[in-house]
């Protein structure tokens, strides 16, 4: 493995205001000053672990090879929850053990998890095991340790799922699992599942207070403010409205249902 | 070209929030994991060109010879609007062709431009051109790859031209061009056209709800809650509160128009 | 001083969307390209010194020798307070002298400290020193010039203190020092007096529209959605509400006061 660029993402819930993530990234540079820090997000809604399952989702693929993922959204700090590390296709995840990691890797179990031990020179808040626990971890295994020293061999992960939609042959039924913050409302609905139940007939989406009929492209296919249905930058079905909000326009939500109804052209 | 320390600014309307600017760093860590990335904004209002242009211009000139600039509002994406790099001056820009880069160079004709091949290894989606060719171009720039084996040359970008200030014997009227997050209005009424047209004589601003009298040289020059005007440090006139928000205070937007007029001291 | 990996941090009231930022960093870049940043805030509270303090404090101490820290929030730009940098434990500052560093250090005199010289090949703009004065000097400090070769050398700082909690038998009137982006409202209430008044006695502490009775260990110690008082990662009493926003629900500002109040258990 080759420690000479070690890039550690961060993902948490701690805001750009604080000093929190100044405080995580000053503590793996007092371990390791040649590190190399992408921020994701510290804009994760507080407490929102589907969210940050999602967001990080987004980018996890682009990362090179031995890309350290660190994910600090633990309402659970201080209780009994597990710290973990794991390694999952030549990646590396840190961070606490509620469901996240279940969500970020869609159920496919990793290679390797092992449950931290408490940094024997840290002194460990009840509060803030992003700075006591993690951060450190990451850090260390940015410079070379090897999983199997920083804790004990564990089996499972804390189970989470994504809710899946509903499909048969009426049509799918899924839900917004997020809002950008242009407004594009992006649902669970997969490319994949939609060209197998479309079988290339006429398509209309309901979705909060709209009514869209057909697909396109890209945003820019339909009039400056008109809302259309597109697969989007993942590959899932957005609800999106061209230089507008769809999200504010059609009173969507997290969670709003997204049904698509097909029918044949004789109709 | 010394490309041990190659840096490469992001300038987008993606926000801080959502995974898409990690999307992008990934992409180019994974072409080259020794980069620097110096975010400058990923707060332009959406789809805001002229935004972008100006918010990377008070950066532009200060950043080192050889700079990658990658810069991505694009509310045209996945139509035929072109996908540029050019070289300006010692620095490098990639992003779309929409204006904003006649905007950002004042209509100066870059010294290079090439019309960006779409990336042979890269999915293409429809929508997220930022991470699937400009981020991999600037990447490549950064890693050495000279501008012409990115895209075939052409000799112009699309045009786009900031709205200028009209001056006659009364004054000099121009716009309000920015608002910053203290509430400073900054116009397009730059201290050189100023100083021409003044020839010492008094000077009242009338801006959105307020009537200004004279000039200072710095925001505590007037007591905390009064308004004056002043020479920013980007050289533009601008509107502003001492330790206050002049654009609330007076109702001024982007666009509301500003006019300053000269009177003789005897009037 | 090994400077293979400068660090430089960077506290500002500047926001994360103009190029104000981006500037400072071009411009230090332009004097040593392999610089390290690390953006602690720039969404600290504009013109708010004591905001900018209590956020630098919470990440300072952990950051590795001869870190610099880079702090502008500077209502007095322009005026004849003085540009400094200083030497304390290991660490270096530079920055306004307008009380800030005073309060970052709690009183304690720093080692060095000299009134910056204005850089000899700047333009100096009366608006914008963190670029043309504090950023400059950061990265020559961060490229092996020594603070003698800044400045000449100062005794003083400009002092600013922080309110201290008034403690008699009665219990401890404390403050509310800093609300985070959760809602946590945090005190100038330290676990060392608070352990030292209580006596082991009943406590309940009384903050806005609350009453809370009783300390936890973490926030989860109680139900969602319950308030309580705890001491959260920088050792200062917090009044929180479990996955809630304490300070929505109980109407506290910064400077509300908190009084604790101790009570014997045959009370």
């Amino acid at each position: 493995m080759d420690r000479s660029h070690s890039i550690i993402t961060l993902t948490s819930d701690f805001g750009n205001r604080e000093g929190y993530v100044g405080a995580m990234k000053g503590i793996m540079l007092a371990i390791n000053p040649s590190l190399t820090f992408i921020d994701i997000s510290h804009e994760v809604h507080a407490y929102d672990v589907m969210a940050a399952a999602f967001i990080l989702q987004q980018s996890l693929k682009y990362f090179p090879p031995n890309t350290i993922h660190l994910v600090v959204v633990d309402p659970g700090v201080g209780t009994d929850r597990q710290a973990v590390a794991l390694r999952h296709k030549d990646h590396y995840f840190v961070g606490p053990d509620n469901g996240l990691f279940t969500l970020l890797l869609e159920t496919e179990i990793p290679e390797e998890i092992v449950a931290l031990k408490t940094c024997k020179d840290c002194t460990l808040s009840d509060t803030f095991h992003g700075r006591d626990i993690f951060a450190p971890a990451a850090a260390k295994l940015a410079s070379g340790v090897p999983l199997e020293e920083l804790g004990a061999p564990i089996k499972r992960l804390m189970p989470l799922h994504w809710a899946l939609p509903i499909d048969d042959n009426e049509g799918i039924r899924g839900w917004v699992v997020y809002i950008d913050h242009f407004g594009n409302c992006i649902t669970n609905i997969s490319r994949e599942l939609f060209e197998k139940r479309s079988g290339g007939r006429k398509t209309t989406g309901y979705a909060g207070s709209g009514i869209i009929r057909g697909f396109h492209r890209t945003y820019s296919d339909v009039p400056i403010g008109e809302t259309l249905m597109l697969f989007g930058s993942s590959n899932l079905l957005e609800v999106a409205t061209n230089q507008g909000d769809a999200a504010t326009l059609l009173h969507i939500q997290r969670g709003t249902p997204v049904n698509i109804v097909f029918s044949n052209p004789e109709d």
